[in-house]
């Protein structure tokens, strides 16, 4: 007997339920923790590592590949330019987390998707970061993401999509950061 | 005459100073627009690329290099891993955005910096992004940076330091996100 995986959107459905259907039945099986160890090279230069995490009730020690990443600072803002900036990195993590957030909802959903590219671009006044105005805020001001994707799905049903993506949660709410300084 | 330039921290303190002065002269040279394109691969495999911005007074079509990113999940969450997955590179966009934020304001401050290295992680429940409960955020609960600095700054004035990060700022208040969709 040939069995044809049922793969939409790229997303493997069948292992989507039975995944969903094992956290149901242990609920300590959802608990993640991801990790990054970062290194300063020199000024806004540096070089973040991604290896292991915990997850479905287990460490993941090794990956498929050692991940490392750099940030850099533009020209203009005192850097080398040899890598995109934490800004734009941001995007990055925002354009993908609603992009996989909207394939697997479709597919869990059975809507059909084509394709998907967006847009993002965010806007900052430098007064908050170089400290001369403490009521301008640090960050960015807003993010715009303009979406084009291919799917006979209405736009509400996309929109309902990507409000599961779980950086859209970090940005839009406020997510508690706690800062150590070891010795 | 040699001149020799005033660097602390690999950062350009004279043009720190520099562009400081600019930014109170004409406040509009601190108005920054970043920009990234997000293309979807499949499943939750996305690449995006980084290439213009916009800032002190002008857009900047080109970089150094036209940088792209991929992104993708973990085994264990479906997808192939052949890129860290979103969650984690927010924690590469926060860790090298406060690192970068101390490399700047201490050289601005006459503190000076040997060596910086961060641990981040961020813990996360499932349950939000598969839907099984709305009470439970599908971002990150908290995330923790463990910070090792080798200086002579005491660890409270590291602490203020770590506070101009924009990303930090980005991620502990929220920052409102806008979802087009174009045809």
């Amino acid at each position: 007997m040939i069995t044809t995986a049922n793969i939409k959107n790229g997303v493997n459905v069948d292992q989507l339920v039975e995944t969903i259907n094992h956290v149901q039945q242990d609920p300590s099986l959802a608990k993640f923790e991801f990790r990054a160890k970062n290194n300063w090279i020199d000024g806004g230069h540096c070089v973040t590592s991604i290896q292991d995490f915990y997850g479905v009730g287990q460490e993941h020690p090794v990956r498929k590949d050692n991940f490392t990443m750099e940030a850099d600072h533009v020209e203009v803002l005192l850097g080398q330019d040899q890598a995109p900036n934490p800004a734009e990195i941001v995007l990055h993590a925002l354009g993908s987390c609603l992009t996989g957030a909207m394939a697997y909802h479709a597919a869990a959903n059975g809507i059909e998707i084509e394709g998907m590219e967006s847009r993002l671009n965010g806007d900052v006044d430098l007064h908050g970061f170089l400290g001369l105005d403490p009521e301008v805020r640090k960050g960015f001001n807003g993010i715009t993401v303009k979406f084009k994707v291919k799917s006979d799905a209405s736009e509400e049903q996309l929109r309902a999509l990507s409000q599961f993506s779980p950086v859209f949660d970090i940005i839009t709410n406020p997510t508690p950061v706690t800062i150590e300084f070891e010795k």
